[in-house]
């Protein structure tokens, strides 16, 4: 019967001081949120694929977890399949508009039959989702921040989780560039709440845009951003190499090269109107940074770069992206991001819908405080104040009606439950669980009403009433 | 391109208000579960399979959601098919140590191929992979909360839903009673503070033990229970059919019926010893009560009452069980249940570790305040407690500055974020997220620094310096 048991590759159980240190990430970002007027909102774990299929590339929709449908449909299918493949008489009911063998049907037809329902991929798609779906209940501007996990079928590796939780905040139903300057001071205050100095990287779509009209090749936008968006992973040349395969000519890719160069600095601005002949599109971006610039003030905790280079690989941004990247520690990877979407909506049939949202990144967060050792020493495994050891039946059942009478004082405390003559056992206990205070309950405890109180840190131990013990624990 | 959006059957989304009752709810749990010293414990949304399957019997299985397996494993099952029905050589290390056509294969094992996890059923049999996995790490006794979400595939109905959360707490590796007396209390302390009144009941399983023992039959233990836990749905008659039906004779249904018949009492334990001969299971069923009883005391804010008919479906159970039902409302539910289990870990090659643990249904326990109305007034949709309004771009830059010195008061405070000439428009938005506060800014403001701060409550207006206004919003 015995099984050796495990979890899920890519999955991971979070023990008592993990968990309380990722709440602490979360209430610190959620604080942060709420301050600013977003409201919380909660989707299903499961949404239908169709909701999630084709949102996020071909690569995005290979990484969906896909839940099997009820029923033994695996079974049926077989059945079919043989009858098909013997001529037999075919159940129009179970595979409507098809008859014939399984296999000439395409994956993704075939696939209907066996699931349907899908994991969040993220919380953008869902929202948008949502507000489709809730468009006559919501006042907008609807400002909404979530918190919760997503899974993505990725390849398992360092930094990198199937299951991980994003805290996302957006703005839908204003064009207003006041949200952008809004979410750059979320991102700034909630990072300089925990601890983490951080670069906000800030670019705008219509540059790339402006840049691919002056190369003559504006249908070549799609190509030019994600070549662009693999700069920091893969170097220049590799960029180069990938514009030419792309049918780039080296004109245009010289053109995109001194794009690349342009020191991070609103300096550059000039420089870059240059290079995309000051058109249209370049104008716009001009306008929309200027703007949000000016919003945002010069009172920052951290740095706002413009970084020209910053393309981010989703389709659905069309005006300001961003991208935070923690500065100390090894860890160099980005810990946020988002961007300004016109038309996200629009795929669930509710068009002219703007939004603009940024998202945290809660588990490379941790690592990154973890690494860099920003907790409070405060979080420890056990919410416990003080544990009551004893010898016998007695003794403890003074010590429960004294740990009750401790509780009422909203103080967290406990009662070893077992009877055992080892006090050592009872005071391992308190020391794997980081109790601050032990007391033992002996008869001359219980005849005086006098507690031991040990303080597990100090090592000092001294004879209090319960007043006293109290009034100890609370300061 | 545009579809019409939906969610899963049995999922919903909870909008802003929904979202922070259900926070409400989980605080004041988490508040109890931590005032008695238990350690917060997370466990991946998905499980192995092999760690899920056979733990809820074979209904549970049913309503197990299972994961596809990643890559197009249908089509090259369906292949695999083909190729065994047409005699050609079959991929060995496809499908090791089996040849032949697929619905040869039995329904668990063909399974495999496409669904190696599922989503959580309950916390419970998580908890108890998470113990063995970690047994070296732990310090037992081990007291853990869990508060997460789980899924079955059931058929959606009021009040069930496909994804809900659960917030259990268990102590595991004690055999003392005093934690069957904490966990009592644990229910007691939360349902108080949340407002509804219950009762809180309980039996022992080996007073069930007891029973079939008298009636001769032991071996009938997991059918007597089963039939006794349908008593509240399907009545006395039909409890007495289907004992009827698995076998037992009048004269042990005679019994039964006389243990169904017991007052819920302290008082009843004379008759249960005598329907019972005061056999072994019911002396030691006796003795669990009293010390549990002993330990829990006089002092709850609910009634504890002694159930004889509680059986409780699950079939790990061994000692006390428990189970909550609200008293107000037309939702006679059960919001919470659990009980003593003396061997969970064994399944998984930890024998000996007993355990004895509790359940909230979060869901339920929402439904149940909803209709008693027992939320606070002062859970809004928006944190926002003022929002400053205007008519052009200079009063927005000036709403925004002042805005921004009020957040450092710690005050939620926003600007409207379009510019719009219409007042209204603005307004209505405060109104419709329950903001209390509004300060229109307009020419007059501006050059006087002073605001006119509308209660949108009460209708008052007055004209305020910044500081009054930090004042009158902070009161």
């Amino acid at each position: 019967m015995a099984q050796k048991p495990s979890i899920p590759q890519g999955t991971r159980d979070f023990g008592p001081k993990e968990v309380q240190r990722r709440k602490y990430i979360l209430q610190i970002i959620e604080s942060v949120f709420k301050k600013s007027g977003f409201m919380p909102l909660e989707t299903p774990s499961m949404e239908n694929l169709s909701t999630l299929t084709g949102k996020y590339g071909d690569e995005g929709d290979q990484l969906l977890f896909k839940i099997l449908n009820s029923g033994d449909y695996f079974k049926k299918l077989i059945e079919y399949n043989e009858k098909a493949l013997g001529h037999e008489e075919l159940d129009p009911t179970f595979l409507p508009s098809f008859s014939g063998k399984l296999s000439d049907l395409d994956s993704k037809r075939s696939l209907s039959f066996i699931a349907e329902k899908g994991l969040r991929y993220d919380l953008t798609v869902p929202f948008a989702r949502y507000v489709v779906m809730n468009r006559n209940q919501i006042s907008f501007p609807f400002k909404r921040y979530q918190m919760q996990p997503v899974w993505r079928a990725d390849r398992p590796q360092k930094g990198r989780y199937r299951e991980f939780w994003q805290c996302d905040a957006d703005v839908v139903g204003s064009n207003s560039l006041l949200n952008e300057a809004e979410l750059i001071r979320i991102y700034d205050e909630a990072f300089a709440l925990l601890g983490i100095p951080v670069f906000i990287k800030m670019n705008n779509r219509k540059f790339l845009t402006a840049l691919a009209e002056a190369c003559g090749a504006p249908e070549l936008i799609g190509a030019i951003t994600v070549a662009i968006d693999k700069l920091d992973k893969i170097g220049i040349e590799k960029v180069e190499e990938e514009l030419k395969e792309k049918g780039l000519t080296s004109n245009q890719i010289e053109k995109i090269k001194a794009y690349l160069l342009l020191p991070k600095s609103t300096n550059s601005l000039k420089d870059l109107g240059e290079i995309c002949g000051n058109n249209e599109a370049f104008q716009k971006g001009l306008e929309e940074v200027n703007t949000i610039l000016d919003f945002t003030g010069g009172d920052l905790n951290n740095q706002l770069e413009l970084d020209f280079s910053l393309a981010r690989g989703l389709s659905y941004y069309t005006g300001a992206i961003f991208e935070v990247v923690a500065i100390s520690g090894t860890l160099k990877s980005s810990i946020g991001g988002g961007g300004r979407y016109d038309n996200l909506t629009g795929i669930f049939g509710l068009p002219d819908v703007s939004g603009v949202g940024i998202s945290f990144g809660l588990d490379r967060i941790y690592d990154v405080m973890e690494e860099a050792k920003l907790f409070p020493e405060t979080i420890r495994n056990s919410p416990t104040k003080i544990i009551f050891c004893h010898f016998d039946e007695k003794g403890r059942k003074f010590a429960y009606d004294t740990c009750l009478k401790i509780r009422k004082e909203n103080i967290a405390a406990e009662v070893f439950p077992d009877i055992t003559k080892k006090i050592g056992k009872q005071l391992d206990y308190a020391n794997s669980l980081g109790i601050p205070y032990v007391a033992i309950i002996g008869d001359d405890e219980m005849r005086d009403q006098i507690f031991s109180l040990k303080n597990l840190e100090t090592g000092i131990q001294q004879k209090v009433s319960l007043v006293e013990l109290i009034n100890t624990i609370q300061s």
